[in-house]
């Protein structure tokens, strides 16, 4: 593909990968590296970035080097003709949603979710639900706007889910989260509780030592990625070869640094499997949706960190390097504080059992919020009601409850179902992995070795890219639409495990 | 100045230092912390963004803004309105001299170093200067042309030496240098040798904890900047609150970090106040040329860091922070650690006296050789019969001769006499600062305070930017234009204080 119009329009696509990923660098710096006197440069640095990437991407000179490939594309013979004429479609499907949204909207937009940032966390600290109310429904009618912007076939929700999973709807959701919802109640209800978090005071420095080699054992190429320390954890991609990870420590709950490790290498996987897609970088070298990548993190961290083989194999390693022993810690205790279930009001202290819970109380709320069923003065009363249904909790102010997560602040409808998505989707792909793979857990516990799994995920998944839609990735890859019953089946067992 | 013609010449300028302040931050993130597989794809997002930075400086929408902005002037008042000349002044002067280099030959330039740097590194590995003869001539080759693009009234030279020295000529520093190669060819004959390194093994960690206060305790404030590691010291800014600075460690020579932060630091205490100035930022708030900074790190490091009064105040704690005791490291000998002279054949290893040889030597042959006096291939010969004349040391080969720096590789004619320009303004400045604070060494030997220079170098140097050109800056401070008489004085008031 010498100089030929999709070169040339591949050749454009690459400079906007380069703004993204300098984007990304811009932002693993801020939340790791930077002296927190430079924050407010740094804003205006990436806003002016951000602009910029938005304005070649919705540019006529794109659009002409899109048209262009397009034409030409009937002189290139299948397979390779059916993979462009997938990355243009989708690029177009893209290109249309980013037009559909005139600036002045995506500025006023991003304008308002900024200052409502800090009127949120006042209103947080003082546990005042209405000091954030105006805030929240300035950014709920204009969340409702751009949806009427984007358009929809069957709810106004559906328009905002698409930002993040292309193809799901309201009415999709609800029916996978329907049997889940049953099947957790009681799960709770029984949940036994363990109150005490891991009970060892662990240096940061032997937590590290033992986090460090993770990523790697996992699959993560040497010199290909790092390993970094900010205030919540993340990973990110600021090139093909270079992945960025990172955790926070806590010297009296070291499982919280190793949890994040875990989960972080996971969406790292996945992003370093698709760089290593042939045409990289093209539209279909990225993620599917948020859902796919979540999937990927929370397999890496449930399926295999909370498995009784991987601890089996790691048992021993981390006794020697938090310097315990047997008779301190046993693998019976760490085993169960690996898979603690117990009932909190908080989402991000939930466990992966009662967690889907937290957000399938979201997403009825935040739909029925951008359906006009709900107004935001409601909001309160309506969270109060279902976490007292759902988990018999009494909130008792509004921090604890209708406030505590950013996202709302941030504009962000549609973003908490892909948490769950991801569960499903985990919970369906790894049971189709392992029903071919019976040997995998003996490789686990006897060398921690986990490259089948990673084979397979890298064959099946990570290469596929975006040539598929989620759901219909996940059709391909496991015979049948997403189904939350495998979840189910995971929790029910990993309930009775630990029993 | 609310919407005026100057804003809005000043917001497009606003734009282009934003670009310039992401691009130190790729480049800080690749020498401090980029995994080592991300270079190649790093390497292609800086040539992008500098390519975009290069374009809308030279834009005819800047050039139509700073039209407007020069029409507008004559409605301000003094002394704004004078700053404001000078602003757009300096501004057109280099858009002028960027405009005459035509984009081919830049990116000609960019790709030729670009390959000839890996030929240099086997050239200097395999010590045969022949090897990387043919590069370097092309390099030289365009140098020349670059050059006579540029224009010059005298010699080719004072071209190239305009990138990094404006207003400086080869007539004017052979005249500067003169009288200090003649004085220190007699100091390098008398110098005592010191031939042992500092004889005691001190760990990463221990010098780490001493080398963080300094850039604090030297002026630098905390949260608006950071110390790292990095395989050559640097600094660098990435915005007006987000300095960094870098260091490298080697346990069997622990000065060696120090002076590193202590040099770095200089760099960024100049920085940090050319960004406190007014406008900032504005085409006035940037070095007023590669010697003036030179010389603040020269001045904190040598001036400071190598005087009897730092190392009265820091003896006792260097001895707590490394462990041991006054009948290990006595203050004489620690004093004359680090003021060692020594005659070497290598400018990195060089000490604060020598130096200035290397240097003199460089510059001699890079301005024949820039007008046609000298060919590349005559190189290796001029260099080690000058290395014979100066030191009396006999050159093996190319690689502890003539392939020992990068800088030529790298197109960078003009460059190296920036550092011993940098030690005469510094030994100039200085001069000048103690003459009116007798009572300064008082200050650092009781307290470690540096703030009376630190203020005099602010309100003098650092807050008048570009303001003037780097000659006249000197001439405004310290009453007369540049004279290296004062580094003469202060090197071998030096000499005499260790011998």
């Amino acid at each position: 593909m010498i100089d030929s119009p999709i070169s040339r329009y591949r050749k454009y696509w690459n400079e906007i990968v380069n703004y993204q990923n300098i984007l990304s660098c811009l932002h693993w710096d801020m939340e790791v590296t930077m002296p927190s006197n430079g924050s407010e440069e740094r804003a205006a640095q990436v806003t002016q970035l951000s602009s910029l990437c938005h304005k070649i991407f919705i540019s006529q000179d794109f659009e002409r080097l899109i048209e262009g490939a397009s034409n030409y594309i009937h002189k290139i013979s299948p397979p390779e003709k059916i993979l462009l004429e997938r990355e243009l479609q989708i690029l177009q499907r893209e290109r249309d949603r980013a037009i559909k949204l005139p600036i002045h909207i995506v500025e006023n937009f991003a304008n308002t979710t900024s200052l409502a940032h800090s009127v949120w966390v006042s209103a947080k600290k003082n546990q005042n639900f209405k000091e954030f109310q105006n805030s929240l429904n300035d950014i709920v009618n204009t969340s409702k706007e751009i949806a009427e912007l984007y358009g929809y076939k069957n709810e106004r929700y559906d328009a905002l889910l698409e930002n993040y999973e292309i193809g799901m709807t309201g009415n999709m959701l609800s029916n996978l989260f329907a049997d889940l919802k049953k099947s957790i109640i009681p799960i709770v209800e029984q949940a036994k509780t363990y109150s005490n978090p891991f009970p060892h005071h662990i240096s940061m420095q032997k937590q590290r030592h033992f986090n460090e080699r993770l990523p790697i054992a996992l699959g993560l190429p040497k010199n290909s990625f790092r390993l970094d320390v900010s205030a919540h954890p993340f990973s990110t991609s600021l090139g093909r070869y270079d992945k960025r990870i990172t955790t926070r420590y806590y010297e009296n709950d070291p499982l919280s640094s190793i949890f994040g490790v875990l989960h972080e290498t996971g969406h790292s996987l996945y992003e370093y499997g698709l760089s290593q897609m042939n045409d990289y970088p093209s539209p279909l070298t990225n993620a599917v949706s948020l859902g796919l990548h979540e999937s990927q993190s929370r397999l890496w961290e449930n399926q295999i960190g909370r498995s009784k083989a991987f601890w089996e194999y790691y048992y021993p390693i981390i006794l020697k390097d938090f310097e315990l022993s047997g008779s301190i810690l046993s693998f019976e205790d760490l085993f169960n504080f690996v898979n603690t279930t117990s009932k909190t009001k908080i989402r991000v202290e939930a466990d992966q059992i009662t967690y889907n819970l937290h957000i399938i109380l979201r997403f009825e709320i935040e739909r029925d919020l951008i359906s006009n069923n709900l107004s935001v003065s409601e909001l309160p009363e309506i969270w109060n009601s279902k976490m007292k249904e759902y988990f018999d909790l009494e909130i008792q102010n509004s921090s604890e409850g209708v406030l505590q997560d950013i996202h709302w602040s941030s504009g962000l409808f549609g973003y908490f179902p892909t948490y769950t998505l991801g569960n499903i989707y985990s919970a369906q792909l790894f049971h189709c992995f392992i029903n071919h793979h019976g040997d995998f857990w003996n490789d686990v516990k006897k060398a921690g070795n986990f490259s089948k799994l990673l084979n397979w995920l890298n064959k099946n998944v990570y290469q596929k890219g975006k040539i598929f839609d989620p759901t219909d990735l996940i059709q391909d890859v496991t015979g049948q639409p997403p189904n939350s019953s495998y979840l189910i089946e995971y929790l029910k067992t990993k309930q009775q495990e630990v029993g």
